[in-house]
């Protein structure tokens, strides 16, 4: 494509290029944009090398290699904040430059926005589940090893306590939380059997009381006990990896108040989703741990986000075969919310159009620059804004919102002509 | 746990841990080891720096950070030959060392191997289902920017033809192919409406008359009929990516040869998977594109391997508690084959025992020697000879292995005492 406009000349035409989805996976009531700050950071870095050069030379002309060696988009970029709901076509990313600059980001922009948006989607959904209760992303073994960083920070966004990612706790500053694992427990053993109680006195000792058990190695009331009196009551926390998690959180709540432990906070993990977690809101858990059912976005592992040229030299352009028409033309939105702050309805107008304007209802706009002349504009939102605005987008949520069954999403999306 | 067990000193036991699955996703009848290459080598390069020690030494001790600094692995791994095919308690790789410096790599290890094998076991599926025709990854766009070439690798080791990935061709040297995209054709508009056959006529001179076509972007029929209008019957393909593609398969078939392009190839895309590739089978395709369910693993994004320790100097180690138990001990693996090669069973036996012997079937032991001391051995397998691997183990499977449908793994797995 690159080659064959570049050679015709199409390839300095100005173009909008927009990111949006044609609906929400699994009949789900909203999504979250996330990846927003990984992308402008990575659009900066976006730079063909030699290596990469010499690939390309084997398929391209020399004209085309050139332009590609000095490569560096410099055209703007608007988009929603990061941590923004958003709904069936709602205009996530907005990208305007030469065709030829704003095609190359096509990949770069969905592998961001796609994989993201589908783990804050999720998460948000356990957050929500969660009511308050704290959340730790062990997810990092059941993703891509350099996925699982990015799969932590979109969690965090979405209101997940901590992670036991280190590498996210290094790269994006999120707070890191760990507990031990069965192997630990194992590690202690002789040929005359297990030493449960030797391998708990051996991490408190390293740890302090503060430190969490898992107690479930062998048997459960058994390893509550043995923490109890290695640790004293003062035990941080005991974790609960298999069985039935709301029968056993029960008997070990009432075990450690028995114990004098009142304190000592129960971690589940074991395959928790948002409905497992939604099932055990009645139960006196303290901590969730989730692993494979966030980094897979529990059931939507990609948030099926597609990149559309919208606008060619000030022309609407769409494709109109088959049912999978696009509104031509460069759009904006604004979100129509009561003066309670419940969000009512999301309408999508042409980028050169005023903003629609109500009585009834607060109007605001949603996208913000985020590049200007290929450079990140100045004062972009933080990982910590974006995990307040996912706060506040859960709350202004209709109440139907955040049903975790399927269903429509929670708000329209309309076009204004 | 690293902390404790320097403090304790069991950190220095002689320990072997393995990865193995419970089970197989979805009642799918095997998987295939995919990630072993990768794995081998992120061991090599797996140290702490100074940006990471940083890290965690907010919370660890001065010792353990030292120890940290210094860490190499210098212990042994063997592990199947990366495409090999793996059933439910297969012990897929072992690690062999310290506690220490063994329990630091299970993420790593896990990673690598779910994301790898997911992919490469549903690719297989697609292999199998496309029965011989072309497959091209084109999934970048709905994974991790970083996965993205990780996934291509693994559909290309598990026998998809080329990849839309140019990172991973100059990473991994996987063939590499691309389509144009609507955009292209719609750049391609002025104001008195848009040009297909100018954007057509731009890529045919620029890739010449063996290119691709993308023809639905209005109306397929007038698409193809443009598209040999410019580019004569000798075009090289058209590629459709929406609608009922059975039907307009079949349809631009026969207007190809009646325009006579009776070689024009006809590539399809747009949500495949195994099951629609499968459905397409009496239809005339050539090649299959495909995206989302690759690259998502077709409903299984892990494969849920665990990395487990087995055994401690000698004794062999398991966790009781409920339903998870698993065996202890280091293990190996043979699988038993007819004559004809079909097989018929696997057999997981006690590592320090004899290898199990058999009259009537063929007994071949599974794991290959990957690391010894730390680093890889030489001449381990190339992915071509993983690529080999796979088509060499779906022509192994029982009949009732390569169906699509839910059920049972294709042969069993059995433990000898």
């Amino acid at each position: 494509m690159l080659a064959a406009a570049l050679a015709d000349e199409s390839a300095q035409r100005t173009c909008t290029f927009e990111i949006f989805a044609r609906r929400l996976p699994n009949g789900r009531r909203y999504g979250v944009v996330a990846g927003t700050e990984r992308f402008v950071e990575a659009v900066s870095r976006f730079r063909f090398g030699e290596s990469e050069l010499a690939v390309v030379g084997k398929f391209l002309d020399d004209r085309t290699v050139e332009w590609l060696r000095n490569y560096r988009f410099s055209g703007d970029v608007d988009g929603y904040p990061e941590g923004e709901l958003y709904f069936p076509n709602s205009p996530i990313l907005s990208v305007r430059g030469t065709f030829a600059e704003c095609v190359l980001l096509e990949t770069l922009a969905l592998s961001i926005f796609n994989h993201d948006s589908a783990i804050a989607s999720a998460a948000a959904r356990m957050v929500s589940a969660a009511a308050g209760r704290v959340l730790i992303d062990m997810g990092s073994r059941r993703t891509h090893e350099i996925a699982a960083p990015a799969s932590s920070r979109a969690a965090y966004l979405a209101g997940f306590t901590s992670t036991s990612n280190l590498e996210a706790v290094r790269r994006f500053g999120i707070p890191g939380t760990g507990t031990s694992a069965h192997a630990f427990v194992l590690l202690h053993s002789a040929t005359d059997g297990y030493h449960e109680a030797t391998a708990f006195r051996s991490q408190v000792a390293a740890q302090g009381v503060g430190t969490t058990l898992l107690v479930d190695t062998f048997d459960i009331a058994q390893g509550v006990k043995t923490a109890i009196e290695v640790a004293g009551p003062e035990l941080g926390g005991v974790r609960i990896d298999s069985g039935d998690l709301g029968v056993l959180t029960r008997q070990t709540r009432d075990q450690l108040d028995a114990l004098g432990a009142t304190k000592t906070k129960i971690v589940l993990s074991g395959d928790l989703d948002e409905y497992a977690i939604a099932s055990l809101r009645a139960d006196p858990v303290d901590v969730y741990g989730v692993g494979t059912r966030l980094v897979t976005g529990s059931g939507a592992p990609t948030a099926g986000m597609v990149y559309k040229l919208v606008e060619v030299d000030g022309i609407p352009v769409s494709k109109r075969s088959s049912h999978k028409g696009s509104r031509g033309g460069a759009k904006r939105a604004v979100r129509l919310a009561r003066s309670t702050g419940t969000i009512v309805e999301e309408i999508i107008f042409p980028a050169n159009a005023a903003v629609p304007e109500s009585d009834e209802f607060t109007v605001s706009e949603l996208a913000i620059p985020l590049i200007r002349s290929g450079d990140p504009v100045d004062s972009l939102p933080t990982l910590q804004d974006g995990r307040q605005r996912v706060a506040a987008g859960l709350l202004s949520l209709p109440w139907e919102g955040l049903k975790l069954s399927e269903g429509e999403p929670a708000i329209p999306t309309t076009f204004a002509e």
